[in-house]
């Protein structure tokens, strides 16, 4: 098995030189024929869809994960556009981003450059085999993917469709690569291949990612959970404040960018919390609150500290008062996962204050945390967000699949 | 010791919040205090420095190890100057290098922000203590210092100096933290604690560095070694490429940046070779050459396979004659460790392709590769160069400390 992934690594390094090179024409050729053969082929793809749900059923598995593995017509024509939408792109490999004068005459810049090889584990969602698989081309990497056990022979078919992209425009197949092994070791293993993939990016549950991060010799980008708070201020519009938190809660809770906890100045709290509660509960959501809460609010739970802590995932929220905005900043950097973070207020100084000190991957003022996401910021599809603090914070997108490098335009500078 | 270093960590970054929303002109007035205190204390640094130059004396250390070791007046002249150069250079943090609106009105945008803590691990050079400090406070982090236990005198000496700037400010002194532990365990403890310390940059020699970037659970920058290249294009102005190859290979040999390999196309290979490679041996430089080099030029070694992977740091040279650019960026890439390589040409595709195509930290045309540094680029100092593929590559200064945020201006959005 060791051997059997050194050798599609190294072969998806090997490609990684060719799709590095490769011109925006190209890449963006090989990206439609992608999105061609995926329309072309749904019949075959839902076939090969139907056993991995047969499976899953089988195994018992959950009816959320049954619905996260799904593939339909739906689902493919969202893929199909994914890729559509990448195409439109602009290419970020080859940008100069700055350019400058040094007094020995030479001009130095930095020009974007593809990382190389991206190492993609995944859960269910046989979706991001094809937006990361047209992200990493696009922006002139080579992907070694490995999804879920679960998804396998979706995965595979979708991978057979890419591939036969590739080799349509000429290009090195090693530039989408699969680990069809279903192991856990397999992971293990990929993730050691220092030097050959560049960098790996986890998206799951936090168990997995903890996996990952913990045994890669490999740098990782990730975020482990989304605590995401919004901080109602006391010069907040209310109405708007109310619509953003009920928008960050309810819209779609299992989301890592929706709101656990809610922060409310308590010079506004008498005013806002009743209605704003009432209309939690009326949505189904289990309402957790602090001392103050519960005395202008009686009929809920008492929040525990280590509740503050916690990613729900689901309808319930923390409500905490706070004294002010240094009390609901305090309460983020101590609580907080450092994922998305609000405050509704209009006064001017507090607005930049909390956008300059809250140290999250995107901050917020006057809307709501489930906007940070790649397509809401226009950065087109995403890879995955990052609450991690070198390389890249929050969604990323084409831009973050890129590095940097020096460039010189010398006409005979000598170091003296 | 575990627990020391653990506390010391801490309080780095609880540290850490403080320098990271201070004002632009707190940071400057804190490196300039810094300043003044080594200027007015050089008597007592240099007295701390005899220490550690007794005490590698009587272990025998070597000449060029005590060399990089002192402390004299010129050097503590230099590190001044250097801080001084830290305050002139403009403030990275709330930079907002980016911003765009979105068809819901709401405004997106990039903001630098500090990275939190660095860890900094190094050698002999004491003047890393102060370089390295006045970059990740001018950038808003707080840094951990880890010099070698050779220097430990001096590095003490001049961390005290460096607290009592900070206490003078106002600052919190968790800011400059020393790892005062001479142990080697004490790095690999250091190197453990995730969450707190958030990027490790390490410098000096390759064992050093191999063994942080193997047991560190923190993301490292860093680059293991420089085999850099100059490629002698046909269409080359020969003398320019003879000035450049010189100052290469011969101004300063023991460095990264030093060329180690010349690439020469076999077009103009017999114009060139006899005048460069009597020039190299008339300074002193061993030359070793390929089997059509030594045709040219007899009086020389033979080079083999496993030089090209080489970094000589001294007066030795290997020449290679090559069929073509193509060639050549072959053998880059093969051999070449990213660090910096150069072209020397007047063909206008060529330098845009070798630009382009060639994935260094730092790629040239028509200069010299000595030229990769932080000073040389305009960047100021320098907290070392970073060969990796995620977050910098080439010559690391104040904005590489610093990583982005999304922020966003909102008027009331939701997520539909």
């Amino acid at each position: 098995m060791k051997e059997k992934i050194l050798l599609k690594a190294q072969k998806a390094k090997e490609a990684s030189r060719f799709i590095a090179k490769a011109s925006t024409e190209l890449k963006n050729k090989i990206i439609i024929r992608m999105a061609e053969y995926l329309r072309k082929s749904k019949d075959e793809l839902i076939e090969a869809n139907k056993l991995d749900i047969a499976s899953a059923g089988e195994k018992g598995l959950s009816k959320a994960l049954i619905d996260r593995l799904t593939l339909n017509e739906k689902r493919i024509s969202e893929m199909v556009k994914g890729l559509e939408e990448i195409v439109a792109l602009p290419d970020p490999v080859g940008e100069i981003t700055k350019m400058w004068l040094r007094p020995n005459g030479m001009q130095v810049g930095k020009m974007r450059v593809p990382i190389g090889v991206i190492g993609v584990i995944y859960e269910a969602r046989p979706n991001v085999t094809v937006d990361v698989t047209g992200l990493c081309i696009k922006a002139g990497n080579a992907v070694v993917l490995r999804g879920g056990s679960e998804a396998i022979n979706s995965n595979v078919a979708l991978v057979k469709i890419l591939k036969e992209a590739l080799k349509d425009e000429g290009m090195h197949e090693g530039v989408v690569t699969y680990l069809d092994i279903p192991s856990r070791e397999a992971v293990l293993e990929m993730i050691k291949l220092e030097g050959i993939i560049d960098l790996i990016i986890p998206r799951g549950g936090e168990g997995l990612i903890r996996t990952v991060t913990e045994n890669s010799r490999i740098p990782v980008l990730k975020h482990y959970k989304g605590v995401c708070h919004v901080f109602v201020d006391r010069e907040a519009d209310l109405k708007m404040a109310e619509e953003i938190c009920f928008n960050a809660k309810v819209q779609r809770p299992a989301t890592c960018n929706a709101m656990e906890t809610m922060l409310v100045d308590e010079t506004i709290a008498k005013k806002f919390l009743p209605n704003m509660l009432r209309r939690f509960q009326q949505a189904g959501v289990e309402i957790r609150g602090c001392e103050k809460t519960r005395e202008i609010y009686p009929k809920i739970k008492d929040v525990k500290e280590e509740d503050f802590y916690r990613e729900y995932l689901d309808l319930i929220l923390n409500v905490k008062v706070v004294k002010d905005i240094d009390e609901a900043m305090e309460h983020i950097a101590k609580y907080g996962s450092a994922h998305s973070d609000a405050i509704v207020t209009r006064n001017y100084d507090k607005a930049m204050r909390f956008l300059r000190e809250v140290d999250s991957s995107a901050v917020f003022v006057n809307a709501s945390t489930r906007l940070n996401d790649g397509y809401q910021f226009g950065l087109g599809a995403e890879i995955g967000i990052s609450t991690d603090k070198i390389h890249a914070r929050g969604p990323m997108g084409l831009e973050e699949l890129t590095c940097t490098k020096f460039i010189v335009f010398g006409s005979g500078q000598l170091r003296h």
